[in-house]
């Protein structure tokens, strides 16, 4: 990837182009816009690289109203180079590469203070769509409107204020459209088997749905070391995908009658843990009946805001089931990314091969199209290139 | 409590009584019984204390037919004395005090192996009401009709044959009526707050259902440290109780309007752990509503066999809730009951305080009239007294 050049000495509001979900079930709308510079403690970042991931599809279909009010610039997951930076900004400068974290931590509320930054409680911009003070920083060029930003971080707009809080730091050898992945499918995938199961070596994995997530998860079975790991989809292309990040085995859900059975054909008596990274409540339910007695079934996906999940509850206790949600694969995001991208280096961690696709901002429509056929592993937005 | 003295040398089939539960929902019988020599491995064992649990009254009312085929004889919390031990038995000897242990464990198996012994698949005991070899150790005096076993401890006998395996051996100098409590009530609600949830100094929780399993779970978390103690009945005697074993709060659910919200204004936010030591699908639910982010519900109580629990999927994962079974403490029990045994010598575990009335065998029936009642803390058959 070629370098990217930066603007020198923006000027603010910045004019730009970015994707607007103005409602739910209709295309992203590509806009004019401008965007404040940065205030205490904030970063303004070009966008080089941001992914398409089912979550913003969950948002664009209108899925989780609670973490969609509109309009809003969504892209949650992506890489950028820093422009310019807001006053008490100490720990980053203009052309820094950085990945964005779309979780904030405050590092003083409990789940902070106690290893659980992915739960921080000490921002409330996941719901309001806001920066800390309340306030947007992207508006319309043409109308004005305050435009709301998905997770603090809106990386489908070219340029855009980040928090510093939610940026990580990364080498300039590690191409941006490589690491953009780390802020959220990989993550999200390794850190559920490695923080939110742990799982240990010679544990028996099943993951449900093949996509960006579902491969890290795969892949960070085997970098954990797990014996049988059992991928699970409806679309032989992800399936085969599976196979390639580490997958030890591979049901097809549409050709088998009953994939709890052949679960516990491959692993008798059940498996350790199952990773619902799909987000699906029927999911879960079966993911309860393909653990051993003992075993844990991990929410990754985030499933519809309204959809429940019902187990039976004498089994619950009798046999010591588990049943465990993971946000973000549980991320200590300091912590976790960059061992993350050197297991990349190390040739341990496979990114290259889960970008199959990528497109321009104009064609996020089409990404996202993609997304639901299932025809990609990862599909990448590039927003800068020179 | 006075001795108790044992056959010197006991014949073979040996004649006792014992309260047998031949139809779901009556009462249960007293029936002159013959029972077996031991077998290999086994000990013949005079029941001294056997505690009414409300998993003997769910067997009674047939709440979980998986675990009970009939006929059977209930009783799985309580202690004794060694009588005479059969081939193979290494670690007991004639006049040993014992706590029958519910639970066998095989050691070899996974859970075994692995630090989770309370889930051991070496056995299938517990669903069959029958000894390892597959045959029953007690017959009815009077038909010659084998009699099932529940958990092969089968207490609510006079004499019973126990696996080795399950059995603690107890220092004379505690009394049996009170060593017999640390069989089941005291194992489960402790050890839910210790071994499962893991509650550690300050942490926040709630305790559903105030009786011997709940009183327990009240008591661990005060022992471990934990800040906030919530107890929550229906009944005032039990959460009279509550705060007598360390409940710094107490909720009647009977005289609020919404148990989550009066939860919330103790803790704002939500707690660390709720503990359903009722088995109610209902309480788990409620409990969901009632943990902060990151936190988790315990199901100790065991819910009848067929009841669904319900929960919103969104949650779960956007929060890092989690729902985890405990089955009888996650107890290793040759661990933890001895030093359970040392805080009572400590007098930091209440045990006395505990046994709030005392039956014969003949009276077993009344035992279990109050138990639904919720008249008693612990109600506790004494089936020797000399
Ligand atoms: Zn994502
Ligand atoms: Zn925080
Ligand atoms: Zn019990
Ligand atoms: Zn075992």
């Amino acid at each position: 990837m070629a370098s990217v050049s930066i603007p020198s000495n923006p000027t603010f509001p910045f004019k730009c182009r970015a994707a607007v979900l103005k409602e739910y079930n209709q295309p992203l709308v590509i806009r004019d816009v401008l965007v404040d510079a940065p205030k205490f403690g904030e970063v303004f970042v070009r966008t080089v690289a941001a992914g398409v991931c089912h979550s913003d599809l969950h948002m664009i279909k209108g899925d989780w109203p609670l973490l969609s009010p509109l309009p809003m610039i969504l892209g949650h997951e992506g890489a950028g180079i820093v422009v310019s930076v807001g006053p008490g900004v100490t720990r980053f400068q203009p052309g820094d590469h950085v990945i964005a974290l779309f979780t904030a931590n405050c590092g003083t509320c409990e789940p902070c203070q106690t290893g659980r930054p992915a739960c921080c409680n000490g921002h409330s911009t996941r719901e309001t769509g806001k920066h800390f003070d309340n306030t947007t920083r992207i508006k319309d060029a043409e109308t004005g409107e305050g435009i709301l930003s998905m997770s603090t971080v809106s990386l489908y707009s070219e340029y855009t204020v980040i928090p510093q809080e939610q940026l990580l730091p990364v080498k300039k050898s590690i191409p941006l459209n490589r690491a953009s992945l780390v802020g959220c499918a990989v993550m999200t995938g390794v850190g559920a088997v490695v923080n939110t199961a742990k799982a240990t070596v010679g544990t028996t994995v099943v993951v449900v749905g093949c996509g960006g997530v579902g491969l890290n998860a795969i892949q960070g079975a085997r970098i954990a070391g797990c014996d049988q790991i059992i991928g699970i989809d409806l679309l032989q292309n992800k399936l085969d995908f599976a196979k390639q990040f580490g997958a030890t085995h591979v049901i097809n859900g549409k050709e088998v009658a009953d994939t709890i059975a052949e679960v516990h054909k491959i692993c008798p008596g059940g498996v350790d843990y199952v990773l619902d990274c799909i987000g699906n409540a029927k999911v879960l339910e079966q993911g309860f009946m393909m653990i051993k007695g003992g075993g844990t079934v991990v929410a990754v996906g985030i499933a519809p805001q309204t959809q429940m999940l019902s187990i039976n509850a004498f089994m619950l206790a009798l046999t010591e089931k588990r049943i465990v949600g993971s946000l973000y694969g549980s991320a200590r995001s300091q912590v976790d990314m960059p061992r993350l991208l050197n297991l990349y280096e190390q040739k341990r961690l496979m990114l290259d091969e889960l970008v199959s696709k990528e497109y321009t901002l104009d064609e996020i429509n089409e990404g996202f199209e993609l997304l639901k056929k299932g025809e990609v592993a990862r599909g990448v937005i590039i927003l800068a290139r020179d």
